[in-house]
């Protein structure tokens, strides 16, 4: 059931030929999920009502029908699709337990989240703001994963584990940055002007990381697990502690993409 | 849509009526949401059946139909309601994302949560332990929150974000306290006596906090994102590390009122 | 309501009979439950088929019916039970709010977490890996609780509190564990090999504890809220900090049994 | 479980006191019950409230939610409560089976739908007509009753068994009317004037009569089973047969109370 | 898929083998029924806790859950089973229609209606009234046909298409009777006594027969369709008309079985 | 809201327009119905989409999810399309009630079972028995009306009311036939062969009538209501009675367009 994936993020096509095709193996093998596994893509012909239908899915409720959030994922249309499908690529490479598509696209709610978080986004930029953060708040609910619809996020983003991960209203993502579970991009204090981390390219936050107030963590940086971030961070630097400092520097790799948590112990 | 908000917390009527006309703008601006809208606020006519319906339908599960949870926040009455009304003040005024009633009336989880836990706190002072425990573990489930019905808590307090807070059946919170997501009080064994934190007015427990044992912590005092306090905090101090230590004092703001969770660096 | 309880666990007759009696009573006095506690415990004549309703409710989705779940934890059969019943009695000694064995089975999100992870771990070894991840996946949402299928985990082991748990595909889980809510068995880097904790029996691992790598948790230790630790840690020990360094030794008690999450602060 | 009743219809609180017993007394007998009976009944502190959690109950659907056909009924108010009584008092009257209030107020679905078109003919009045179309639809799909919401009907009207009852728009339905399952009071033709039967005061209207046209069924007549009835019908006359002849003339009893499908065979 | 069926009633053991048999080839066949088929047939190993999953899923609604009526039904035991498998014999050895065992069970709400009155009828034997009476307007609301549950029914009864049926309190109903949609047996008053038909073997009752008062339909008659029936039935005779009168005998074949609605047409 | 609708019937893009004018109409004058009326007409753009998702919702239940019977829909195509716009435009030419394309088509159950049946029809032709039985059950359920999936049935059909039709296996339906509640085209005995009623065009069955046999109701006829018929009716005849015989012929209008359920009296 699927293998290593190193390649550039696939086109939405050939992703979806992928997905078919696990989906049907899946189903082949396992009774149990058919129903699962045909009504979430084998019956879709194209990806884009395939995800809108998981994802409406996933936040339907009594007040809110599936129909309407159905809506809302196929009006962010192909422009929201490119991005997903670049979070599903950066899911599936950086992620060792994920050895096919099928899982992280059905599955992940650090994906499901993060693309709910794209949708409204969108909407926050049109003026939907109040829409925009009913899905902020909904998703907190059901994913336990809180980002205000204000944030702007590059492409190919990894949300790993994802319970609670909360992310301010003026803080920034950039692309190829992997984020893990319980980490907060936070505020300082109740004013209302800038008050959020800024995350560039290639960033590593570990699990439980806090990142609190207006401050840069540097291109290719990694930070820590359970660090306390209250300050700058340099480009491709590792810090780690409460407070966080300095620990080592990045060498050779990536450290959203090498996806290791650990720092040097010698510090 | 709204405005900061500085003064006293409203009456239950002004805030109703607050309510009311933010719901009917957001109505006409986003029909996506009118009928949410409408359920939610503006087919009630007073705030006690809306805010029971609101909570009932947070927490209904098919062997907890909603009608029994709307009558047991109707039972809690205008005493629970004067509570809710103060929470969401105290709301309003510390989240600078929060512009109006509406969006934390609606969806913010750490008020729900917080507002259940009181309806559970006075089932269990009125010997309906069964039924308090009942509330707290499906708060858990659904909010991320896990609040023991036995603890008291002050009037005026904040839960942000709320993704995993937990609070342990002897611990205290007094009055105007916030707290962010990941904030643990916690115990210190086994034995079933007095084993958890007391929280003092005007306290700010930072995101991912553990505060552990019988301990005090003092009055205005603010503990630091990440941080582990195992020993009494003295009223006014700003406390942060892995163990807690003294890095700072309060000045002339409330740490609970400013929201600020950043920590003197220079220490 | 219940009383301390001290002795070997019970068999899954004795534990089963406790369970009917405790619901009975609770059905008489709590009259908003009856309907729960007859669905959930009364109308069961044996213990396999209440436990399967039980958690069949729990994870039933729209695509993933109710009765499909419910014949998964039956086909795990009386090898599942008995883990269920060891680990339902490891939750009752260790949790000093849990006065009978009522609460524990109907609420306890960690053990119901633990439960199914133990349905999908069977399913896992057999084979039937894409079922074994939608397990995992599921619990994620509904419980915050994310551990993966591959996992082996022994008996008598308590997931107090469980939101934001996560632990990954290599580690290993000894008998006797306790584990707080917030708790991290992460990786340290994007190879598939053995990447994760070996936890030893009778370690306690305290709220918000990150623990990374492929490194050795011994015997009895106890690992202290907010630590991080990135090294082995010896039988017996206790360690804390970021990093986490020793502060102490064990003396006559089990840390897991014992649940103080305190440390020496003389260190 | 209740006895003959034969006096005056009771006032609502009297009707209220009596069904709140009788369902306390059914409610403690029959465990299985008990559900219902407390939500049906014992949670209300007012029969208004109850008979529209009832009826909103009956014609929900996902995109029709209860709580706006609760209020639906709620608007309807005391108007529509007295005729509620009175057609409970002549159900529980003339059907023998029927021995207490409860099951005719909880069950039976002539009753449901007689309540429902007395909502809808008051919609219709008021202008409402989309609304008022909607639900005559509803309950015709739901209780196989399709009673066009332009029909006057007066009070103390029972519809047994009701499956297959159809009444056009222009039909008149007088006091103390009774009819059975499959009775039509049709159109003869596509033209939108007044073409459908006006039924006076004690009329009996029994199983599977059909009456068609502008015609009138004289005040106290009664209309025998599978009879087809294409001309006027003198007050107290028996008719009968395809098409319907005079075969009898009233006695003492006034038909519709009598509730005998019976003619006289000798004709 | 099956084919005409001409022999003895099966066991209950050689029934569930055949249905189980045509359910896994239906779901070979038919994709979109897998999961329909899987959970009412196929993951089952015993006949009656497949009728008990399929009949309680027809009745369930919000205030009477699933797993209460499933009870109801296996309580019923094997002496539910017995009449169960012979009812479901007769319809398919009368229904030219039926050309297998699996559309019946599946789908037949006279089946279905039959069945659910042969539960409450048990139950309204054991004193428990109200919920024999539940059980009766539940069935009337869901399949159209409404039996009083004070009536007994032979074995090898056969209801067709079923929609409008009504059977009255003091009815009594023979063996291998076959009745069709739209038929009353309706009383001639409202004394509590005596009033309803007694149907004697083999008869059958034509759609939309009415038969009125305490009258006998004589073993082996036949009723026309549409006819009123308001006198005894000798044994053998067709009746036919408004009111009914004797237009033929029966030749060689039972009414009942023979399912031939026709009358002579040269009266 | 809409008016008298004499000309041909419309095209299906007229139609869909027409349809989308009065459901924004009706969505600016009654709010309550605004978001059914949004999701069943609004936020599609093309008629198919919207007629699948309205008969999806009809028909679904726990095992059989609303996508795949939109599924059924989609694939029936305009083919089927085009025969519900003309079933539609019969019904509102022939309902004086209708006064506009809305309620036909969000309401009127008729048209709703005869939709379905058309694509039960489409499925049973195309050999796929066991999914065409299904939905002819649970259209019988649903909507009171049961067709044999092998009935061909022509265009611009009409099924008013429509609780309690049957249609039997070997009928067959002309175009531009009327049928109104509770009418019976039944079988004469249990052979497989050729055994339903040949129901030319232009034929009006009124209330009630059951016609039996393999006989021919001839072009133009008018069956009155409660009427047996057991034998082949001429063209432009008009038949009544039990058993019904000839009491007029048709004069200018085609008796299902004219809809004049009367019949001559002098007779």
């Amino acid at each position: 059931m699927g293998t290593e994936f190193t390649g550039p993020p696939p086109t939405a096509p050939a992703l979806w030929a992928a997905l078919r095709e696990e989906a049907a193996a899946a189903a082949a093998s396992e009774p149990v999920m058919r129903g699962l596994l045909e009504l979430a893509v084998l019956r879709h012909e194209a990806p884009l009502p395939a995800f809108a239908a998981l994802l409406a899915g996933r936040l339907a409720e009594p007040l809110m029908p599936v129909e309407r959030l159905d809506d809302l994922v196929r009006e962010a249309g192909t422009g929201f699709l490119a991005f997903a499908v670049a979070d599903l690529a950066a899911t599936r490479r950086r992620d060792p337990a994920a050895r096919g598509w099928l899982a992280p696209f059905l599955y992940y709610k650090g994906f499901h989240a993060l693309s709910w978080h794209r949708v409204a986004h969108r909407l926050w930029e049109s003026g939907r703001r109040d829409l925009a953060r009913y899905l902020q708040n909904r998703a907190s609910v059901v994913f336990g994963v809180d980002i205000h619809p204000a944030v702007p996020v590059g492409h190919g983003v990894f949300i790993d584990h994802a319970t609670g991960v909360v992310i301010g209203e003026t803080a920034v993502i950039g692309n190829d940055v992997s984020i893990l579970q319980g980490v907060t991009l936070g505020g300082t204090g109740k004013q209302q002007g800038d008050r959020h981390p800024k995350v560039r390219d290639g960033v590593l936050l570990a699990a439980g990381a806090k990142v609190l107030g207006n401050i840069v963590i540097g291109r290719g940086a990694k930070v820590g697990a359970g660090s306390v971030v209250l300050a700058d961070v340099p480009p491709c630097a590792t810090v780690a502690g409460v407070p966080a400092r300095v620990v080592g520097w990045c060498r050779d790799a990536v450290p959203a993409l090498a996806m290791d948590q650990s720092i040097p112990t010698g510090t």
